[in-house]
């Protein structure tokens, strides 16, 4: 019986190490079209900034690592072209074939050009591989460039511009939408836009770039681009073989991740996930939930039955240093969704000022009719990952806002005040219910 | 109608405040004994450090803001000394008689002396109330002590430790039972006690002291003591009223913090609370109960219908840096309580290495027969309080330990790890179920 994955980094080889786990027996072969397996994409950004020293760093395993210790063959520079399921076959882009019993399909994504003439200019990177990486290291070592365009305000274009600017080049940020990080939310792209004009980013909201020139994007002048305007899924491969999309353009999964083709299974930044809030897929590319889909996929290819509980788009990024932690839905989605959603935003201290304690901003946003739980934002300076990570929690428990607000939580004067902000926070929203 | 609360810190005043916003015009009187009310008694031992400047900064508001903000009246030094239910009264030292419709017992707790000998010597002192903090802190100022004892290992003995220390004091701490933080978990304390070594502090545990000496406490020379043996409630003004004490001693209330006799509540460190985990009444003296316990049982004296929903028994406490998180059920207290308790404890790191990440010890306790999450503790130098609070907020939503372990936390390198130290805990758990 053989298992092969397509795809070695986040998803890939976490479903090759789980099946592993449960079929010792198991063939398992990983097909990854770049030269390195199991690196972690989320530390790309600090690479670029120069806190991770060596791309080596980022390296959490190599195949070595995994044939002797885990007995997983990997081939690297073995892009798949084609998937024969009638054949259990998938055809190398050399044309030779390899079979499989099961297959997990885990080819990620990529940053879409957005139909921009010019996106491969060679001043133009982005930011998805190890090798992007390499090649934009390279390119600001020996072209030493002093001005950079970031096309894209979402994660992996705010992290870029934090990275490029710590480098020293000036930095200009265009979005096309009115919003910062594709949350609708006017507050947050404020805050967001000010902190980066702080740090002497210039913010271009509404601003659809066409084309890109060797020296200019429009009329900002620049001898380095980051494209970044969204992540788009690798699943081409899908629709030859017959394996279906779900509206968002990704493969199209069940709960065990398991695509409408037996045997076939699909996880991380090329597939569906389930949201836990709407109980509905989504498109959610994250590093966690790359991860968490991964292990499922690979236990079930290896003849586990493990179901996959879904995510609530639970994500958080530093940008010069303020946090912006996001969980759950937004109002604007809540509304998409269904839900009479209302929203509550409060700004308080994290700690006593004696302990030096900053404020912190948490939006709460929840359900009238039921009075669900069902997101929300929290950003500042300090302790923003603990605090998202609460609603995160009360979310996989689908929590009450009342229940939310009597959330018995830690308090000392070192840690935070007596009425914690997320619980002010549920108490404002609670008000408005 | 007129509302006597006795006491007016934590619980009390938050009572009178919150009777004030449901029923603006009823009469609230605030009896007092110190000579200041709402103060932060959390903040007292950075006083003793001396973060804290002046004792004014740990006064949130004075009388006289009650007075004319809030119109609460406040009655400083007025010791309440009996109740007569009878007859609605309230009767103080000095004989004076205060009637009442409606009763709020908020009379705190106070250090037990422990039956030690000498426990009323000038040179030992407790750290409960605002007056006990300026004694102590006068003292170092005037007689410039260098050698304290304290007896007590629990939260306001372990800070105690830090705020002594910190002002140049050799520290001695001693502790009667083989476990500091009053919890049987041998592992717990080693830590802490290593963790105090390397600040010269020494710890004697299984230390029971019967007399303090002017110069000494057993062999340990000293010319200052701090007496931390642990809370008692300030409850034996119920006795004689007919107010029931529940098992552990403190005031017994219902779900609407009501004692057995109509119309009078109890809360905060006098009163029992309801345990979330267990269902059942437990004593929890900490500061974050209080104030809502306060709040609860303010609404309910007005007029109000409000139910108190219990609490985990969340708290943390910072020794030297070290952050110690604790909430619901340790393996103990857990078995006590009839569940089939197992635990589990890793290691790891919070951030990446890039980021500076230091490790955390992360336990988790479940039982066995129903899978359900009953309790942890987190350990370390960062990050400490936002995963307490995620694990307190599982407790609060009765979460099993497979849902736990499927928690969708946030990820990036600044912040935390792929795969958070709480899910790590929760895998490594749910293989010992």
């Amino acid at each position: 019986m053989r298992l092969v994955v397509i795809g070695g980094v986040a998803a890939g080889m976490s479903a090759a190490s789980r099946a592993r786990k449960i079929d010792p027996g198991l063939d398992i072969l990983v097909l990854e079209k770049g030269d390195t397996v199991s690196y972690g994409a989320c530390g790309l950004p600090y690479f670029i900034e120069g806190r991770v020293r060596e791309a080596a760093d980022l390296i959490v395993h190599t195949p070595e690592f995994f044939r002797k210790e885990r007995n997983i063959a990997v081939r690297t520079g073995a892009t798949a072209a084609q998937i024969v399921h009638a054949r259990r076959e998938v055809t190398l882009s050399n044309g030779e074939r390899i079979p499989y019993d099961r297959l997990v399909i885990a080819t990620g994504a990529r940053a879409g050009s957005g139909g921009i003439a010019g996106a491969d200019l060679p001043h133009v990177f982005r930011l998805i591989t190890l090798a992007d990486a390499m090649r934009l290291k390279n390119y600001l070592a020996e072209r030493n460039p002093r001005r950079a365009v970031v096309i894209g305000g979402g994660f992996i274009g705010l992290e870029s511009v934090d990275a490029l600017r710590r480098n020293g080049l000036a930095v200009t940020l265009l979005q096309d939408s009115q919003y910062l990080l594709r949350r609708e939310d006017p507050e947050l792209t404020k805050l967001l836009s000010a902190h980066l004009h702080r740090f002497g980013v210039e913010t271009r909201l509404g601003v659809r770039v066409e084309s890109i020139e060797p020296d200019r994007v429009g009329d900002t002048r620049c001898d380095l681009v980051l494209l970044a305007p969204g992540l788009k899924p690798n699943a081409e491969i899908a629709d030859e073989a017959g394996i279906q999309r779900g509206r968002s353009g990704a493969i199209q999964v069940n709960d065990r991740l398991e695509t409408n083709l037996g045997g076939v299974y699909a996880a991380g930044d090329c597939a569906e996930t389930m949201h836990v809030v709407t109980g509905r897929p989504a498109y959610i590319p994250l590093g966690t939930t790359a991860n968490k889909m991964g292990r499922i996929a690979g236990a079930n290819a290896a003849g586990g039955r493990e179901r996959f509980a879904g995510v609530a788009g639970t994500c958080i990024l530093s940008v010069f240093g303020l946090g912006i932690g996001m969980t759950g839905l937004s109002v604007e989605q809540a509304r998409r969704e269904g839900f009479s959603a209302v929203a509550a935003r409060i700004e308080a201290r994290v700690r006593p000022r004696y302990f030096g304690g900053k404020p912190v901003t948490v939006e709460l946003v929840a359900d009238r009719a039921t009075g669900r739980l069902l997101g929300g934002v929290v950003t500042g300076e300090q302790d923003v990952a603990g605090r998202i990570n609460v609603i995160a929690t009360a979310l996989g428990a689908r929590m009450q806002v009342d229940e939310f607000e009597r959330l018995d939580l830690a308090y000392a004067p070192p840690f935070s005040t007596v009425w914690d902000p997320l619980l002010i926070a549920a108490r404002q929203l609670l008000r408005q219910m």
